[in-house]
């Protein structure tokens, strides 16, 4: 185990009806709140007048930026942080998934940096201050809810970047599963699929003694794989949500990653396929995850073995690791089959035209010097580019 | 799953060296701290000297308490309250296991309380403010280190009473697994009785829909059982030593029990033990919690066929329940023994003599109405005894 530390101080507030305490907790924190999310559809599904109606019975004053889109805008972020200077906003109540989660937090920090947020990304620029994050979770998938993290598309430059700090952590966050029954299939995949990278990347790791930590990442993995199907199923079960809301967050507070060296290569890989084709984050995971998995496994056998049978259920015994491990990454690609997410590049709608250039830019070789990505196999230009095509 | 309510801010500093911050991470948040800690062994083994060497080096100004016992009193607890007055303390650093933990935590709230601290214990007093508590820790066992509980025995009433607040929270806490390295035996038992009993519980309900908290539990415990008879017969094995030190502050520090109606009738009846005679807490609970099981199992006979066959590895197969269980709790009784706890109360040094007053004690019943204690099972002072009689 390495040394770690440990920081998840976000308030999770789980559960029907949870949201209507959001004007009573707010309301000794707030002078003027900003209210931030994405389109229409929480005006549709009553989400956004039940949230309007706790803030106005606390008399909570704020003002509104809706426009949110999924890989969430730089020039909303741009928007929303004049906005809370020419009002003096003093927190942020996001309403929405992690695009209006991150979209928020970028705000939160730009609101207080003197010069332009996404300097804050390109640079990695340590920040010592931000605004206060509140949230209410309509779709669980990023974890964005619970983490310190954000992610913005700078849509001029076809860039996404990730960037965290401790400072974004949310203060509070309000998970009611009910608000997640008008979700479409599609999202709900997308939505598991991130989830279970957020743990694939802290679980597969060449850190030794972390029992813990592994025993932990696998109680997720298995939690939302055996909940996922019955949800996509049908929308409206409470307790098949409760596991998929409860995991997705858990999957990305922290935990089940401390004291081990992480991935993330697949995130990386797949912030390339976003930032050029818009595809859905979770979906892009789904078809590059299977292909890494078969890119990397044989530098780690063991941990891969150990994947197949302890969360995908292969029988370990009287066979080949070679063979355990591609049961195990053959279950996980029917998994994600099963939940209607597609397989390949080209599903995503996405050809072979541009794989070089996306491998040299997750690689940093488009900008000059490469820096490999990822942990358990350190990967240049050239693998992630095999990944690619494995993965067409 | 039911609703709630989830908040753990203790930030937790984890590894070889981690003490060595401590100075560093302290000096923006106080003026004057007050260093809270038990009897000789910080001093002879050295933690006392690393800890004191890292405050100094960022000039941190002190005053001193020690003297905290096992059971901690409420005596040292007013003698830290009046010394945090007259000296402008602003923060509590406590260097220690549980009771140097839960004392610092009720001098904390003490300092600001308008009486007897013991007041609040006794009435379960709402409390809006208390001195911020950082943590050194220095026995795993009572999770106080992330916890909002503190227990505290009144050793003229011969009453050990519990509280809890989120404002008790520590801060901060390190744990620098090293420092176990010099535990007696005894104390490392005690201490893993202690964290599984807290997974215990919360993990025994009969709340339905907890996936994710049943796998947190299990996991926890697992690990736990696994690398704990290695310390015991190694004390200086450090990963053995992390997976137990972190898994006693996941054990404690909220999650596993998240969403689930909770038990905690055998801390309630160990308490009784504790503040008559004086036992470790950990080797009360390792005598009644197989007993507390034999008693209540048939109320919920799946909740424990469940906990023999995934945390005590029998063969859930071809057999009927009743003898899946009593196989589970017989292991049970082994990994104690083999953790060399006592199994009986007479190996406690507890006679047949006050067991009824104890019984009548933990239901209160004692003091005029009975209110019987547990989740899964309710039990009055009538099966707190059978209880205490089964553990003869």
């Amino acid at each position: 185990m390495l040394n770690f530390d440990f920081y998840a101080p976000a308030r999770i507030l789980f559960g029907k009806d949870s949201h209507k305490q959001i004007g009573e907790l707010l309301k000794p924190l707030t002078g003027k709140a900003l209210l931030h999310y994405g389109g229409g559809s929480i005006k549709k599904n009553g989400i956004y007048d039940a949230v309007t109606a706790s803030l106005a019975a606390s008399g909570i004053s704020y003002v509104e930026l809706g426009g949110v889109v999924p890989n969430p805008r730089l020039s909303l972020v741009h928007e929303g942080i004049a906005l809370c200077r020419e009002k003096g906003v003093d927190l942020i109540l996001a309403v929405g998934g992690g695009s209006a989660i991150d979209s928020a937090k970028a705000i939160a920090m730009g609101a207080y940096y003197d010069g332009d947020v996404w300097d804050i990304y390109e640079q990695n620029k340590s920040i010592d201050k931000a605004l206060p994050v509140a949230t209410i979770l309509t779709i669980p998938a990023a974890g964005s809810e619970s983490s310190g993290d954000t992610v913005i598309t700078n849509e001029e430059k076809q860039l996404k970047l990730g960037y965290g700090s401790p400072r974004l952590r949310p203060l509070l966050s309000v998970i009611n599963p009910e608000f997640f029954y008008t979700l479409p299939k599609n999202q709900i995949a997308n939505g598991v699929a991130d989830m279970m990278s957020h743990v694939f990347e802290r679980y597969f790791t060449n850190t030794t003694h972390t029992d813990l930590t592994d025993g932990l990442c696998e109680t997720v993995l298995r939690t939302i794989m055996r909940n996922a199907p019955i949800v996509l199923n049908d929308p409206a079960d409470y307790d098949a949500w409760s596991e998929v809301g409860f995991g997705g967050t858990v999957a990305h507070n922290g935990l089940v990653g401390m004291g081990r060296a992480q991935d993330w290569a697949c995130h990386m890989m797949e912030h390339e396929l976003s930032a050029i084709y818009d595809v859905a984050h979770g979906a892009g995971l789904a078809v590059l995850t299977p292909a890494w998995m078969e890119y990397v496994y044989r530098d780690n056998i063991n941990m891969f073995v150990q994947f197949a049978v302890n969360v995908m259920g292969v029988d370990g015994s009287f066979r080949d690791p070679d063979a355990i491990v591609r049961e195990g990454i053959d279950r996980l690609r029917r998994f994600f089959r099963r939940m209607e997410l597609p397989s390949t590049l080209s599903g995503l709608g996405i050809d072979g035209s541009r794989l070089e250039e996306m491998a040299k830019k997750a690689t940093g070789a488009a900008f000059g010097e490469e820096y490999p990505i990822g942990g358990l196999k350190k990967l240049g230009w050239q693998d992630v580019l095999a990944i690619y095509k494995l993965a067409q």
